[in-house]
């Protein structure tokens, strides 16, 4: 039987509902990365428990209360006591960050936040860790996920701002005020943090200018259309002459840019430096699983030191038949019933033609067919028989189709 | 004056080479993270050094020798000898893996090798550190950036296969001999070690299915632009109903799909886990730098102790007014010459004009400007005069362009 690590959890909404859940189910899994069984022991809400209770039972504490006060003194006791911190309160880290790390620095203990930017993307630990030995000359994100839904909805449906913005609220992807979102700020407290590591000089929120969506019209989003631009809530950070910028406004983008595609709530971050020309890190915006999902892994990180690659603790067969879509393609002799002997092949084998596009070429035609998943044994065993037919002309060529939904 | 931390270098090809140049143009960056200067102590190559040598005077060894023996003998020896070991040669740890992991543990050291998959995207760490608590679900990855750089010259310009692959040869992008690339082996190797990172089971190269591009045509891509399909070579590892599947081969991809977006060497992965949907990592795949890059993310990360945010190094201005390209957007009097004043006004700050659509409203007209980049104040100062005009009906309206060239 593992020992418990012991985790105390500060909050209880969306996010921290979500982490208690998801370390519950996944402490199985854990162990044998960590040797030790992760579990809440104390839970402090506005009606239930004492700071001074979570903090004596845990060995570490998870900060998912937001806002700046009581966080704040929390925080900073709980490193005091020698506790490791997590938290994703991204109000609190860009504006008393330095205070906090050098905390850290003085306790020795680890303060990791990568809840606090971008949800999932894992961004804080790219920057801290995979490009510590970078000089980052610039970043480029689209932090915040309400506004990226309503911008794309602008562009996608031709609905104005309100009206998008309307509907992000039904759909809980806009808050009921849904000022900080709207107006740049919440984007520009993340663009501080990320600043911050990526640059390695003090940025405080305050320094951040930011310009919001709230002005951004139908037209806007037809110009963007006919140059070929996407519209987009940028944050920047990067060095110019005389310093560093950091900022978030609107920005039109060229078709080719990594977060012209980004669309819906989703967030993602470019990250520019000379050796590695540019990686984009791209996910879901912040959500309670989403979120909860980054501060477990931070939960897990501090946990242990730098992992080694754990023993193998599945031995799942590595199985060869899987089911996949197919475009199958065809030359066949131009003349009636040729299809329907093909679909009957097909058939008998489960297959199920999706679409399918029939080009001429003089006494013969292609035949091109694309088909719903089916076991690719089954799927092969047709084509084989397909390639008897007497009306088939070239070998029938077969291509794998990747068709899932992306939410 | 900060200790060294020696590092051995096996191997002195173009990664070896990059990777000692930026080692020792980075050191100083190095020392406030780690407390210690990074320092090449020793080089083995095919005609310097032995390995003796080279283990005995390191704290580390970096093996980029590339190939199975001698490497494997290296790495296990250096392990065996308390060393942590940084590798890039996914030939290795896709056949040996479970060998050298097990000696890591044995031995309490660190085998680390982000750059033997997609060069300095993440996607190592990302799955053993970020995703640790997740159950993955299904990895979908471009990580061959020489079929992706073949396959993207097929569809943007109609090059049969062996032209396009003479076309990467020239440019660097394919060797003289591509069989381990365009057939998919590469591909493979890379599928086997993040498999059996997102599953915790042994995967060997040997046990994933693999299909090359070499059969493509370029009546493939024509049918693929006709069904708004991309068609890439996909990695594939998931979870199937009997076990996991580990395959790589030519797939299409509908437009939405986070990798049909992916062009030319690049790399790419999309992670997908119930809790997170999917997060998706990119960029340029492996070359000189951009592996070095990894291999020193990983030296940094193996020389601490999980990073607590160091202290800032820099306390760099942040600087507010930086240049910036604009659309403008105004509504203005439908008479001659109010093109030619704006134009006036725009220049004398040095805004040049990339681009004008004028679209005729009645009496009035709607001017839209993309201009090229000037410094925002100068932007701003003509804005304010051209507001002025006497023919100008609602204040002019400016939103930033982005505007970098993506290589």
């Amino acid at each position: 039987m593992a020992e418990t690590f012991r985790v105390g959890l500060l909050g209880h909404g969306t996010v921290g509902t979500a982490f208690a859940e998801m370390l519950a189910e996944r402490a199985d899994a854990i162990v044998p990365v960590t040797g030790l069984r992760p579990e809440i022991t104390g839970i402090l809400t506005r009606s239930r428990g004492t700071f001074d209770e979570v903090l004596s039972s845990a060995d570490l504490i998870v900060e998912l209360m937001g806002g700046i006060e009581p966080a704040r003194e929390y925080v900073l006791a709980a490193m005091r006591a020698g506790r490791h911190v997590v938290s994703a309160n991204k109000q609190l880290l860009s504006q008393h960050g330095e205070e906090l790390w050098a905390c850290a620095r003085e306790h020795g203990v680890q303060l990791r936040f990568e809840g606090a930017v971008a949800g999932v993307v894992p961004v804080i630990r790219v920057l801290q860790e995979s490009l510590v030995a970078s000089r980052v000359e610039r970043i480029h994100g689209i932090v915040n996920g309400t506004t990226n839904y309503i911008l794309t909805e602008m562009a996608r449906s031709g609905l104005s701002y309100a009206e998008a913005l309307g509907q992000a609220q039904e759909l809980g992807y806009a808050e009921a005020d849904p000022t900080d979102d709207v107006t740049g700020r919440d984007a520009a407290a993340k663009m501080a943090i990320l600043a911050r590591l990526a640059f390695s000089t003090p940025v405080h929120l305050d320094q951040v200018v930011y310009e919001g969506i709230e002005h951004l019209t139908g037209e806007d989003m037809e110009y963007a259309r006919d140059l070929g631009l996407g519209l987009k809530l940028i944050g920047t950070a990067e060095r110019v002459d005389d310093g560093i910028s950091v900022r978030v406004h609107p920005a039109f983008l060229y078709a080719g840019h990594p977060l012209a595609s980004v669309h819906g709530p989703f967030n993602a971050v470019t990250v520019e430096s000379e050796a590695i020309t540019e990686v984009t890190l791209s996910g879901p915006g912040a959500g309670g699983p989403q979120t909860a999902t980054a501060v477990l892994g931070d939960v897990v990180s501090a946990m242990i030191p730098p992992a080694s690659t754990p023993e193998t603790t599945d031995s799942l067969a590595v199985v060869n038949d899987v089911e996949s879509a197919f475009y199958l393609h065809m030359e066949v002799a131009d003349r009636p019933g040729v299809l329907a002997q093909v679909a009957e092949l097909l058939g008998m084998q489960g297959a199920s033609i999706r679409s399918v596009v029939q080009k001429g070429l003089g006494e013969n035609a292609r035949l091109v067919l694309i088909l719903h998943p089916l076991l690719e044994s089954r799927f092969y065993a047709a084509v084989q028989l397909i390639g008897q037919l007497d009306f088939i002309r070239s070998a029938p060529r077969a291509i794998r189709v990747i068709d899932e939904e992306f939410t």
